[in-house]
């Protein structure tokens, strides 16, 4: 387990400085963001970005996202177009000596919140998904526009958007998915580049819209689709993790263990507050719905070799800035997980010392 | 064990409402500043200290340090009356619901560096100590101030003060902290105040002036001085830590598994860079010399119920403050430590289930 930290470029307000000053930092997960989706991302912006991360001593990991124009979601004829981008870009990273990339399949909306600075007990903010809330709100009236949100939605504006999927069915985004990733692999497994969608979240369908990327089944008919190492997943427990009908360590298990095709891991604790509502708290277990020894033991029980970064955080200590995305919450996130990560190393050293030592007595015993 | 962390009151640039953000954060380590070393702890200041921490949600826990009349460590006949306002204090402070105090038994300086913003590879500054440096040093010069000393040295000034230390060898030394300890412990154990006493830091001599809470077989003297429970110590990591002729682990084990009379623990980590020089790293333990996971191990292994807490930390993120104790650094401590903790816990547990199983199979198969 690799650690990594998401960082959004020059622009961020967390200076990448100070993420190299966290314990066993070792990665930076980045995009380039002033490219329209869809365009090739040149090699020599990805050079560029590469630099400005090596010069402080950390490894560009993961490009998260390399962003799926939504004409290939649609399914429209134009897809081959910006497929045929994004295996351009996907050159263009591999002869970067990038390897692993992230992206999702959610239609028009990333990750949706209905408060970004709910306050806790203690003072700090998060972010929230309340589903009654969620269910009063109409994007296309533009009461709602998250930091996470690709807001460049053409000429015709999001309701134009939003009226053209309105004959895609969760079957219909499936068969664009499949003839996207179909369009994709051969280059990706060409390069050796390590592609992982991203689950939706939150994992079910919202403001009418379809998601399909939510639960065990869904994962699993996502890897058949095309069965290549390079098409794997990004495991994140905080948007799978906010269903009690997802078990993530079961999930860890079977996609990481048993078949390896987890190639990112984003590490967040959410603390489930009703079938479909939940709050982002902090890393801690019992802050939360997840137990993260047991999604930290899933991946070493499996040498997950592989980047991990910490997701979201609560804004504390009066920090401002990109909601989810401060420095201090994550940070404790990410050595919360190296306490978590030693431990469960050097006990199961210790365990199989004891368990050599037991079934040696139990032999002579015998 | 109960997480706490110091804080210095309300002239801290730390803020109390910050530590309160700190996951798993339950009490606070703290003193009154403005009472000259030697007089009684008034009992209304000591109210209005704790309700100034428990209006945020935590508690009191530990009080550090009542400091000691340097006339007690000297052996003066001025001792008795200081003494006589020990007793008082602690009375107070148990009156109050607090009943574990930190102390120490240094002559004239408490804890010494020889730099205090040593720059290390990733920007971050630290407290170090190099022996060399300090061998240079006359702090009767006036050439060296630290903020963790007292510089109230009275009328004649720290010349006069190192004069009167002239005669006062290590024997001495523990003939003074002998006549002290049996000064006090009545009183502590009809309070059932816990005393414990902070290890000397660095744990050997300096300027001349003796240092005797230094090593394990110096702790086991002066648990002997007086047997009983409430006369314990601060197992302070950094502080013993810092030559490799001291075993913290195996201290932990002794006076606190077998003996039970460690009351307070402190967790530092620390890279030995000479026979007597080391820098303070940050705690996770492949930055340093000493391994968290069997140090936290060792105290979940007999169920240290008391408090901890992370001590010094790195200045990182650009923090200005009191060298040592800023919050970010020592916040990144606090939540490994909780990572430790967690996954030490619910590792011992599953080790249970399995020793169990195997022994069973093992019976079944003899």
């Amino acid at each position: 387990m690799e650690m990594t930290f998401r960082w959004y470029g020059q622009d961020d307000p967390v200076k990448i400085e100070y993420i190299r000053q966290i314990p066993g930092m070792k990665g930076i997960v980045t995009a380039i963001y002033d490219i329209p989706v869809g365009e090739v991302w040149p090699l020599e912006k990805i050079m560029e970005l590469k630099e400005s991360v090596e010069k402080h001593g950390l490894e560009l990991s993961v490009i998260e996202s390399v962003p799926v124009h939504e004409d290939i979601k649609l399914g429209l004829p134009t897809r081959d177009k910006y497929i045929a981008n994004y295996c351009e870009t996907i050159r263009n990273l591999s002869k970067a000596g990038i390897k692993t990339i992230c992206y999702n399949f959610m239609p028009v909306f990333d990750w949706t919140r209905s408060d970004l600075e709910y306050e806790l007990e203690d003072g700090s903010t998060c972010l929230i998904y309340d589903e009654a809330t969620v269910a009063k709100m109409d994007p296309a009236l533009g009461e709602l526009e998250l930091p996470g949100w690709d807001t460049s939605y053409g000429e015709g504006g999001l309701g134009a958007l939003l009226d053209q999927y309105k004959d895609i069915d969760e079957e219909k985004l499936w068969a664009n998915l499949e003839y996207f990733i179909k369009g994709i692999m051969p280059t990706a497994e060409e390069e050796e580049v390590k592609m992982a969608i991203h689950p939706d979240d939150p994992p079910w369908g919202i403001f009418g819209l379809p998601r399909i990327i939510t639960n065990f089944e869904n994962l699993d008919r996502f890897l058949n689709l095309y069965d290549s190492h390079y098409n794997g997943v990004t495991l994140c427990t905080g948007s799978l993790g906010c269903t009690k009908t997802n078990d993530v360590v079961k999930m860890i298990k079977h996609f990481g263990g048993e078949r390896n095709r987890i190639h990112f891991a984003h590490l967040r604790n959410v603390l489930i507050t009703g079938d479909s509502s939940f709050n982002e708290v902090a890393h801690l277990s019992e802050a939360g719905s997840l137990d993260f020894h047991a999604i930290v033991k899933a991946y070493l029980d499996y040498n997950f070799d592989g980047p991990y970064r910490p997701d979201h955080g609560r804004m504390i200590w009066g920090e401002t800035g990109r909601p989810g995305y401060g420095l201090y919450d994550r940070a404790l996130g990410a050595v919360y997980v190296n306490g978590l990560k030693e431990a469960i190393l050097k006990e199961n050293s210790l365990k199989s010392e004891c368990e050599e030592s037991l079934l040696e007595g139990a032999s002579v015993q015998g």
